[in-house]
C-alpha cells in the first residue's frame, strides 16, 4: 500500500510481494515461527498456573512439587519436539498427525486422530480466548467483569475476520508473538537478577494471603494422583506443537529442514518461558487456589466471592515490575493479543483439516477446492458457534475449560507417534543402505519413546481429568467420528452406484433422438435468444411450448408467433388450474412413453438479475420446474441466460466474492509447491 | 372416507363428490352462505359490545342512544348489502373491489383498495382470534388468563392448517355457523319470550354494577363526536361483507343472482342478530365499561384490575340462559369457533387477494400460478407474523384492535362503489335500450347513495379514531401501496428491456455455430450419460472439460478415458489452487473471445439425490458454476440428471406437494368456470 506500511513488511518479510495471489509466498523461518507457534507458546500464560492450581488442593506445602512438575513437562516436551522433528521429515506434504495415522494405521486411527483434532481446535478457540481475556482483565478491570460477553465479543470478531477473509499474513503473528517472547525473556531476566544479584524480595499481589488446603495431609497414592493431575495440567504448555507438522509446504527450501529447525526452537522457547514463569511464581510467593473465595485466607478470612485470581503470569509481571507499571501492561496487552491469534489459529487450521477430510472423503467434496467461501464459512460458523457455548457454559474460565483440552492433543500425539513407528519399520524392510538404516533405526527409536511417552500422559490426562470435563472432549470427538463415517459410507455408496460398468447395460443405451423443447409465455428477448440457441443444437425434433394459463396472454402469443413468422411449431397446453409445473412434466412424461428411446431436452429462458430480492421476482417458476424435471429420466435441462442490465454488478460481486481467500492460505502453504513433492501418501 | 363421514357430506353438500380435485365443486345457497359468512356474522360477537363501551364514557345514560346507533348500522347494512348486489351483477368474475376500484378509477384506486383488503385480512384474524378467545374466556377460565398465549396459538394452528393444505370445505364451515345462527336466534327467541310474555326480570351478571362516566355532562358537540365513535365502532357489523363479491365463481348458477340472493341474506341475519343483542342487552342491563377496572363500581367502589369484562354475547347469554346452563356454553363455543373460522377467512382470502395482485404484476409472479405452496406459504407466514405481532402488542384485546379495524374496510367499501358509479356512467353512453338505462340509473343511484354513505362513515371512522389507533391501519396501507407499486415498476423496468425488436439488433444476432464443452470428473455412469446426450445435440464441436485439482486422480480419468476409446477429446485445464469454477469460467471466456458469434453450450453431468442433506454432500460445485455461467453472455448451461436409488422417494415426495390444495381454492371457484364468464376486466 503506502512505504509506511512496506518498510515493517520489508524488515520482516524481506521483499516486497510480487503478486497478492496465493502460492508466492514461502515462510522463512522468523516468520513461520510466530504463525505456527503463537499456539503452543501462548500456552505458558496459563499452563503454569495451573500447575499451582491443582498443587494447592493440599496446601500451600505442595507448592514444593512444582519444579519436579516443571521438569517433566520439559522432558515431555523435547520428547514430543524431538518425535515431530521426524515426521517432518518423514511427511513434508503437510498432512500431520491425520496423514501419518491414516497411512500407517488405517483409517480408523486416522480418523479418531481427525475427530481428536477437530475437537481440539474448538477447544483451543475456547480456552485461549478465556485465558486471553483474563490476561487483559488484570490491566483492564471491566473484561474480567464481564468476562464471558468479552470472551464471546472477540470469538464474534474473530470469527466476522475470518468470514471476510481476512489474509493471515506472517506480519500479522509476527510483531504480537516477537513482543511477547521479549516481554517473558525480560521479565524474567530481569527477575532473576533483582533475586540473586540485588537479593531484592520480590512480592506476588497474593504473597500475603494463605492456603486452605482443600483436602489436609495427602499422603501415598492420593498424593501421587494430585501429582499426576498437575502434571496433565502442566501439559497444556503442548498444545499446538503438531501445527508444524501440518506447515511445512509453507516454509522455504530446504523445508523440513527449515521446519525442524523452528519446531527445536519453539520447543526451547516455550520450555524456557514456562520454567521461568514457575521460578519466579516460586521467588515471589504466588498464590492461587482452585476455589480462590474459600481457599484463599488473609488473616485467617477467606478472601470472599468478590476476588478476582489474576493469572500467574499477571502477578509474576506485578511482583517484578510493579503492578500497572509500563511493563506489566505491555506485557498483559501482548499475552491477551498472543492468546486472541492462538485462538485464530484454529480458524486456520480447522477449514485447513476439513479440506484434507474432504479429499478423503469424510466431509463434504466441495470442501477440498480451495475458494469455496461458502463451504469455508459452515466450518467457521461451527467451530465459532462451538466455542461459543463452551465458552457460555463454562463461564469463559480457563481453568475449567483446560480440563477438556488435553485429551485431544495426546490422542493424535499418540496416534501419530504410534505410526511413525510403523512407518520406519516399513522402511526398515526394504532400505539396504546401512547409514539410511541408522538414521532411521535412530528416528524409531525417538517416535517409539515419544509414542511410549504421550501415551503413557493420555493414560493419566484420561484417568486425571475424566470426570472434569474430558468426557465431554471424548463425546465431541465421538460425534464427528461418527457424522464422518456416514459421510464416507454414504460416498462410498453412491461411488458404487454410480460407477462405470464395463460391459453397455440397460443403464448406458444411448438414446437415439432427441426431443427439444422450448418453454416460452411471452415473445421476448429472453424467449428469442432460448429459441436461437436451441435452433444451433440441431436435434432431432424442435418445438416452443407454453402453457396458457391465461387465454387472453395465450392468444396475444399466438398472434405474435405468426407476425414473426417463427418457424418453430409452438405447442398450447391448457392448463385449467394455472399451474405450470405439472403440465409440463406430464408433456415431457408422455412424449418419453411415445418413444422410450429418445431423450427430451427442456430449454429454459432465464433472467440474471442483480439483487437476491430481484431474483425473488423473477425464475421461480422455472427454478421449481427444473428441480422437478431432473427427476423425469430421460430428460435434460437447458438454462439460457439473458442478462439484465442489473446483473452486470451482480457479476462483478460474484467475481469479487471469488477472490476471497480461504483462512488457511499462508499455513497451508502453495499448492503446486505441494504437488511437487514427493508425498507419503498412499 | 367411510360412511360415517360421508352421511354429513351428503346432507350438507347435497352429492358425493365425482372427484377430490379442484373445480368441480359449486356452491349452493345454503353452504356458500356460511362460507362467504362466517366474517360478517361473526362480528355481532363483538360489534354490540363496542357500542356499549364506547357510550359508557359517558355515563349509563347514554347507553339510550344505543337503539339509535343500532338503527344507523342497520341502515349502513342495508345500503352496503344493496351496493354490493350491484357489484355482483356487474362483475361476477370474483375480482371484488379491487377489480372494480382498478378497472373504473385507475390503478392507483385499485392499489389502494388492494393495500386496504390485505390490511383488513391481517385484522381480520388479529380481531377475530382475540374477541374468539374472549368469548370461550367466558366458559374457559384459563383461556381469559392466558389471552396473549391462547391467542397466539390458535393463529399458529390455523397457520400450520393453512400451511399443510387443509382444504376448505363448505362443511367445516356450515355446521359452527349455523350453530351458532341458531343459538343467537334461540337466545333472542326466548328472551323476547321470557320479557314480553313471562315478564320475567332478566339480569345480566354485570346489571347491579355502576357506570363511573369518564367525561361527565356531556352535551353539544361534545356528545354528537361521542355518538359518532359509537357508531364508527358499530360499524365493525359490516367487516366482511364484500367477501361473496369475491366469491361469485364459486357459486352454482345462475351465479350472480344466487350470490345476491345470498348477500342479502347475510345482511338480514346479521342486523336481525346484532339489533336482537342490543336489545337483550339493554334489556337485561348489561353494564360494560372502557377501563372497567376504574370505571365500573359495586356500591360505590370500582371492581379493581381482576375484573374481567366478558363480551356483551356472553353476559347477554348469561341472563338469558343463566350462567354456565348448556345453551351458554353451547353459544359459547359457537361464538368461539365462528370467530375462529372468520379469521380462516383471512388465511384464504389473502393468497386469493395475492394471485390476482400478481397477475397485474404488483407481487412477485409466481403467486399467480396456483399450487405454488411456497409462494402462498410465504403469503401465511406473512400474515400470521403480522396478526401475532399486533396481537402481542395489543393484548389481544378486540376492543383496541377494533379501532384499526374499520378504516381499512371502508376505503374499499368507498372507492369500490365510486366505480360502480363510474361503470354505469360508462355503461349509459352507450346503452339505448330503455329498459336496460332504467335498471341502470337505478343501480347508479344505489351505488351513489352507497359511496356518499361510507364515504361518510370512512371521514366519520378517520375524524374519531385516528388517534386511537386507525393511523396504523393506515400506516400499513401505505407501506404495502408502496412496495407493491416498487415491484410493478421493476416488472415494467424488466418487461421494456426484455421487448422484443422488430429489427434484429446486436442483440438478436443469431450466433452460427456452438461449441459445447462436458464437464468431467470421473469416468461413471452420470458422466457417460452427459457424453451421450451431448452427442445427440450435434453441436459444431465438442469437447469434454476436466479440471485438474489433483494429478493423481487426472492421470487415472486419462487412463480411463483411453481404455474406454471414448471418442470425444478431453481437456485438461490445470488449477494450482485447486479451485473449479474460475478456471471453468475463463475458459468459457476465451473461447467466445476467440470466435464472439459462436455460443458455448456447458453441459453438467448431476447427480438426483432423495435428501437435503444428500444434497449437501453432491452438486455442490456444479450449482456454484452453474451461478457464475449464467452471468456469462453467450452461454447455455445444461443440466443432465442422473438419478440416485435415493431420488426415487424424493420424487414421490415432490409429486405429493403437488397435489397440494391452496388456500382459498373453494372460494375462489373453478378457473376454467371463471374464464368461461365474461369478463368486465379491461
Amino acid at each position: 500500500m503506502s512505504k509506511l506500511t512496506d518498510l515493517p513488511k520489508r524488515i520482516l518479510i524481506g521483499r516486497a510481494l510480487r503478486s497478492d495471489r496465493l502460492g508466492e509466498t514461502l515462510l522463512p523461518k522468523r516468520v513461520a515461527l510466530p504463525v505456527f507457534a503463537s499456539d503452543p507458546l501462548s500456552s505458558v500464560a496459563y499452563a503454569p498456573g495451573e500447575v499451582l492450581l491443582v498443587l494447592s488442593i493440599a496446601g500451600v506445602s505442595a507448592y514444593q512439587y512444582s519444579p519436579w512438575i516443571a521438569a517433566a513437562v520439559v522432558v515431555l516436551m523435547f520428547t514430543v519436539v524431538a518425535s515431530y522433528r521426524q515426521n517432518v521429515h518423514a511427511y513434508p506434504s503437510g498432512g500431520g498427525d491425520y496423514e501419518v495415522a491414516n497411512t500407517n494405521l488405517g483409517p480408523r486411527a486416522g480418523l479418531t486422530v481427525a475427530s481428536a483434532l477437530l475437537v481440539d481446535y474448538v477447544l483451543t478457540v475456547a480456552v485461549s480466548i478465556s485465558s486471553g481475556v483474563e490476561n487483559l482483565g488484570s490491566a483492564v478491570h471491566f473484561v474480567i467483569e464481564h468476562k464471558v460477553l468479552s470472551a464471546v465479543a472477540i470469538i464474534l470478531l474473530l470469527t466476522l475476520m475470518n468470514l471476510r477473509g481476512v489474509r493471515e499474513s506472517g506480519k500479522l503473528f509476527a510483531i504480537p508473538t516477537y513482543v511477547f517472547v521479549f516481554s517473558v525473556f525480560t521479565m524474567i531476566a530481569w527477575g532473576a537478577f533483582k533475586g540473586l544479584a540485588l537479593d531484592d524480595t520480590m512480592r506476588a499481589p497474593t504473597a500475603e494471603f494463605d492456603i486452605e488446603p482443600e483436602q489436609q495431609g495427602l499422603a501415598g497414592l492420593a498424593m501421587v494422583f494430585l501429582l499426576l493431575r498437575a502434571f496433565s495440567s502442566g501439559c497444556a504448555a503442548l498444545t499446538g506443537v503438531e501445527a508444524i507438522s501440518n506447515g511445512v509446504p509453507a516454509f522455504r527450501k530446504p523445508k523440513s529442514r527449515n521446519a525442524a529447525t523452528t519446531l527445536l526452537l519453539m520447543g526451547l522457547l516455550a520450555v524456557t518461558m514456562f520454567c521461568g514463569i514457575i521460578g519466579l511464581a516460586m521467588a515471589s510467593n504466588v498464590r492461587m487456589a482452585e476455589n480462590p473465595a474459600q481457599d484463599l485466607t488473609l488473616d485467617g478470612q477467606p478472601v470472599g466471592p468478590d476476588y478476582v485470581q489474576d493469572p500467574v503470569i499477571s502477578q509474576v509481571a506485578a511482583a517484578v515490575f510493579g503492578e500497572q507499571s509500563f511493563f506489566f501492561v505491555l506485557l498483559a496487552a501482548a499475552t491477551a493479543l498472543v492468546l486472541f491469534l492462538a485462538a485464530n489459529t484454529a480458524y486456520n487450521g480447522f477449514p485447513l483439516l476439513g479440506s484434507i477430510l474432504a479429499q478423503d472423503r469424510y466431509l463434504p467434496r466441495q470442501l477440498h477446492t480451495r475458494g469455496d467461501r461458502l463451504a469455508f464459512s459452515n466450518g467457521i460458523v461451527l467451530l465459532a458457534g462451538a466455542a461459543m457455548l463452551l465458552v457460555w457454559v463454562y463461564d469463559a474460565d480457563s481453568t475449567k475449560l483446560i480440563q477438556l483440552y488435553i485429551v485431544g492433543v495426546f490422542v493424535s500425539f499418540t496416534l501419530s507417534q504410534t505410526g511413525m513407528v510403523r512407518h520406519w519399520n516399513r522402511h526398515l524392510k526394504t532400505e539396504r543402505d546401512q547409514a539410511a538404516r541408522r538414521r532411521m533405526i535412530r528416528s524409531r527409536a525417538i517416535n517409539a519413546f515419544g509414542a511410549f511417552f504421550t501415551g503413557l500422559v493420555l493414560v493419566v490426562v484420561l484417568v486425571t481429568k475424566f470426570t472434569h470435563g474430558a468426557w465431554v472432549a471424548l463425546l465431541g470427538m465421538v460425534i464427528f467420528y461418527v457424522t464422518m463415517s456416514a459421510i464416507r459410507r454414504h460416498y462410498d455408496r453412491v461411488s458404487e452406484e454410480i460407477a462405470a460398468p464395463d460391459e453397455p447395460t440397460d443403464d448406458t443405451v444411448r438414446p437415439s433422438r432427441v426431443h427439444s423443447i422450448v418453454l416460452v409465455s411471452k415473445v421476448h428477448r429472453p424467449t428469442l435468444r432460448a429459441l436461437a440457441y436451441a435452433k444451433l443444437m440441431r436435434s432431432d425434433r424442435l418445438e416452443a411450448l407454453s402453457i396458457d394459463v391465461d387465454p387472453v396472454e395465450t392468444a396475444a402469443l399466438k398472434v405474435e408467433w405468426d407476425r414473426r413468422g417463427i418457424n418453430i411449431p409452438l405447442k398450447i397446453l391448457h392448463s385449467p388450474y394455472r399451474e405450470i409445473t405439472r403440465p409440463i412434466v406430464e408433456y415431457v412424461r408422455s412424449l418419453r412413453r411415445e418413444s422410450p428411446r429418445d431423450a427430451v431436452s427442456v430449454i429454459i429462458p432465464e433472467y440474471v438479475v442483480g439483487h437476491w430480492w430481484e431474483h425473488v421476482l423473477h425464475n421461480q417458476s422455472a427454478l421449481r420446474l427444473k428441480g422437478r424435471l431432473l427427476f423425469t429420466p430421460g430428460v435434460m435441462v437447458t438454462s439460457v441466460p439473458y442478462q439484465l442490465q442489473s446483473s452486470e454488478l451482480a457479476g462483478k460481486r460474484a467475481r469479487r466474492r471469488q477472490d476471497w481467500n480461504a483462512p488457511g492460505s499462508v499455513r497451508r502453504g502453495p499448492v503446486s509447491e505441494q504437488t511437487k513433492e514427493p508425498s507419503g501418501r498412499t
